[in-house]
């Protein structure tokens, strides 16, 4: 095994870049081909494989389960990606046979043309490039629920149409918003909450911790209408991205999105003062590819033959990983362990226990390499079903980050798993 | 109480979505507003509150557990809603500022001018109107995870954009997606599983079971490609709808996605034939209607002074219901008795319990006010705090669907809820 001596290879910023973008590929987490690599590199929704699919999911189910949890007075809300309401400007959806039936009108003026083009493109709906607005347009829906008592927030996940540098196109991004209404007095020291919040949340499931940081937007590069900005990042082998930024934004949003009808959120109390709005705002898509960077090991390991073998390991956190484990079969496989393997997999998923089978692929060569793939993907534990089960009912169970193999029955793995599974959600 | 006598109240059809509309609307189901009303009710992605987005989300979440669970060669996948690689066609993502500069070119002639805007439209990322694309382009990046083996699947769930009725304009919808790769000869028998597996779903979280139903396809309304065709269909107050879509699609798409390149799919064994696809494509927006029509009992109840009450249930099932445990307070609130209630509401959000904290809405006039408002929201349990609670650690528990109101320990509340969701989840 290549269990010996290990340390860490040296290696350059951009050769790293490659391989995790190489094992992303080969190990499902993403779609296979250049230019879809690329938008993930660029922290942009892409094809997902089943492994990249879940590992989202996993990180999106975390996020919301933290932002809605922490506090009691987090609500969820959901607004369609297109609307017909929003101001002009911005990435509009147009219907290619109007928009030709017009260009196709050979009556029509050049002046009528453009006319007739413009009403097409302000009647078609405009698409979104972040959650907040959608949000604040909930907020005096929103009062009722809370008796008009402030602080309260605003939870939405979803896909947002951003510009691109490339060729003035636009692209996806999954974000994560919580737009937060407080009293104008607090907001500073919420913003100092949510900060402290969320970076922990970002630590909590890193490998290295430090390599999440947060920093304080400069004075002069805030917009008009904030007042303090922090944004939380991530050290990229390229460079420092921001995954999440909070802002402080005041009242000046409320006010625009409520065309200064100010009695509608009168609190309780009579307050007469709007409500400022602090917005944190993050890139999962990003934050994918921070906690997949930040997990990938690479081990030069000494194998039994004295060779040097090169050894990566996803030790994405068992909460974030995409498959718990890995049903797999050792060499000569018949029929019968077919079944065994597929009766394994129907517990597991019952169970709610993401599972890999490993057994419908095609056969590595050896053990070691049958290994090797699982611990790119990041699989916590991988079972080996061989002719011994069938007779003793026993199977291997092997650890990703210990890589030490356990012999267990094949009743007791479920249980097993489930128990270790809860524990590492429970103590993360 | 009004735990009288009970019968089901005469009711239109229409009156009956009147009251289901307003309801879902009145308790957080979706934003009030006639047109975000009239979207919900047509099955269109709208603005959800945080329930309707806690039913959603719990949907597609016993919808995706069923479909990759059910056999284990189904794998997911998550694709883009826009591409740049689409044909042309369909609904695009247009910047208007680029769309703008070009009308504003008063150099260009009319001719020039239409040239530049084709050039434009060609160029923008067009939108899907449906998975299916999707997942047929990643058919043989996934060839791999099965050892080119038939049959497998690829499950999606994701936005999809609809040409309406409406102005031309387009609308959001919530799709389910698993597209089934198969041998010619079995297509018609896997439609027929999935029907059955489908139907089954659906009908397991229902009230009134024999509302769905399904349908085959007459002959003649079959497109070229598809040899078969099934709908699931719910049966609304205005007549019946199509949940779920089941079409044999044949091996027509593959064909054409692989512009004919015939050699990727050769699966093990050399066989030649291409591959036929099943399609099983559903609306979760308008299955979350179905379900919410479905739960709907309106009973005529006598309460003490023998007043007629009408008496609203939404009876979702519980794995479906978006609030699993209310927390209230009796009359008299005090800083205590809140205290007790965001302690016990933290503890049911740190055991996934969803809670809703209903001591921060003003309060109801009386308890049978209380109660109205809980059934109306689908609320399995409601949890009352109240002075004797201080005292003794007592707490009163009450059922929706028995009305049964029970005493309990506060130490002892959240392990029985546990239990009681985890059991309709293994039951149902």
């Amino acid at each position: 095994g290549a269990r010996g001596l290990c340390s860490k290879a040296p290696n350059d910023g951009l050769d790293r870049v490659r391989t995790l973008l190489r094992l992303c590929a080969d190990r499902y987490f993403i779609s296979p081909g250049e230019s879809n690599a690329e938008l993930f590199r660029r922290g942009w929704s892409c094809i997902y494989g089943p492994l990249g699919l879940e590992l989202r999911r996993n990180l999106l189910q975390q996020w919301w389960h933290s932002v809605t949890g922490s506090r009691v007075r987090v609500f969820g809300v959901n607004t369609p990606s297109s609307s017909l309401e929003r101001g002009a400007g911005g990435a509009r959806v147009v219907e290619s046979e109007h928009f030709q039936q017009i260009l196709d009108r050979s009556e029509l003026s050049r002046e009528q043309l453009i006319q007739e083009l413009n009403r097409l493109l302000l009647s078609s709906p405009s698409v979104r490039t972040s959650l907040l607005q959608g949000a604040l347009e909930q907020f005096v829906p929103s009062l009722e629920m809370v008796s008009k008592k402030l602080p309260f927030g605003l939870a939405e996940t979803g896909l947002c149409f951003q510009p691109s540098d490339v060729s003035g196109c636009f692209v996806e991004v999954t974000q994560t918003s919580l737009v937060w209404f407080c009293s104008p007095r607090t907001s500073s020291q919420w913003l100092d909450h949510w900060v402290r919040h969320r970076l922990k949340w970002w630590r909590k499931f890193a490998l290295s911790p430090s390599d999440f940081s947060s920093i304080e937007v400069p004075e002069n590069e805030l917009e008009k209408t904030e007042s303090r900005g922090v944004k939380i990042l991530y050290n990229f082998p390229w460079g420092l991205e921001s995954l999440e930024t909070l802002w402080c934004r005041g009242d000046t949003d409320l006010l625009q999105t409520y065309k200064g009808v100010r009695t509608k959120w009168q609190s309780r109390g009579g307050q007469k003062s709007v409500p400022h709005v602090v917005s944190v705002s993050g890139n999962m898509d990003l934050g994918m590819l921070a906690f997949l960077s930040n997990s990938l090991q690479e081990l030069r390991g000494e194998d039994g033959k004295k060779k040097l073998q090169q050894r990566r390991v996803l030790k994405l956190h068992p909460v974030l990983a995409p498959v718990k484990v890995a049903v797999d079969i050792g060499k000569g496989a018949t029929v019968e362990l077919r079944q065994v393997c597929e009766g394994l997999l129907q517990e597991f998923l019952e169970a709610k226990i993401s599972a890999w089978p490993g057994y419908l692929e095609t056969q590595p060569t050896s053990l070691q390499h049958l290994n090797a793939k699982y611990d790119e993907m990041g699989v916590l534990f991988t079972v080996l079903i061989s002719e011994n089960t069938l007779e003793s009912g026993l199977l291997q169970v092997r650890n990703r980050d210990t890589t030490i193999r356990e012999t267990m029955h094949v009743s007791e793995i479920r249980n097993f798993l489930s128990k270790y599974i809860s524990a590492a959600d429970k103590f993360s």
